[in-house]
């Protein structure tokens, strides 16, 4: 399980005051890449081939977290699944959610 | 959690002889839509807005089962995650794995 | 531009009288995969790593037909495009769309 | 058709200097928003349900380009596809792709 965390701040915002989805869906990217490279040969990088996010609830909170956990691996490719919590005063609440497909990279890309 | 089962069945394979991924997806599909039917209002019906589906091992087995669960429900529509699995010799293997929007249907449609 | 075409037969209906959603993917499904193959390198066989579906009309017509093509077709994976058609009245109605990514694979899997 | 431009800027850069995939899936998601509130009713905002992306090739360019267009608008969700260029020295480059479900949201959220 991989676990990424980012504090709220103003200049992350949507229209709303919301954190913006692109804020929450890269955290999300990023936790499943780490999960990918967590299981990946040691010589290779980790690429995001494609990945489909549902929104779940407004990104209000203090911080925002990403936790990602490995489906299955295989030489090339590994797919992973994550969610977004926000965390609001010691409690966290379901954000979001992520399934993407991430490709191992031999050389550095 | 709901649970859909597909006995194999040689009228179901593709070229390879594994059972082909529209069966596959098409358990995917009911388990989710039965997971969001089962918190829906008593009045509604479902149907399937999007799914994604990764193909994650050859579907190769005695049987197939899908499992639903419902990650969240709104008014009106309803995000499912669902995993496939090949049962062969007493076991089960994940092969597949589904994230899906439903919406709530106010009349039969 | 790949083509596939399924004319319509009560076997292959939901519980509304109308087409599956699970034949509709199946259609769309393939003609990515066939897609794929028309740029893969001759000794490869495809095979979908992943697809996104969204439903947006009910498959009511006489026939259904899924057109694909290649967004990008890279070493190892292909990303394609389709759209399903259902045929009625020697018109066309659009009912799906999916975005896929399909694998080359070297040997015969 | 709603096109949303981004010039490149280093604080966008994910490892390898290349814009990062949070950056292009904003944009995508933006154009898709506007492309679904230009056929909304007047009293509706937008947001995005979900969406899936594939990242197609490295986003290297002095801008980036996302270009959207509705599939299929109903009464509450519109169906988007949108794809995003890199430009470089005249030209672009695809370098993404996104489907995506948008709802209408009838008041202020």
């Amino acid at each position: 399980m991989v676990e990424i965390r980012c504090p709220f701040n103003e200049s992350l915002t949507q229209q709303n005051g919301f954190a913006h989805g692109g804020v929450i869906t890269s955290i999300l990217d990023s936790a499943c890449g780490y999960a990918a490279l967590s299981v990946a040969p040691a010589e290779c990088a980790v690429l995001s081939v494609e990945f489909k996010v549902n929104m779940l609830a407004p990104a209000v909170g203090e911080a925002f977290v990403a936790r990602a956990a490995v489906k299955r691996a295989g030489k090339n490719l590994a797919v992973c699944a994550a969610d977004a919590f926000a965390v609001k005063g010691g409690g966290e609440k379901l954000i979001a959610t992520m399934l993407a497909t991430m490709m191992n990279m031999r050389s550095s890309t």
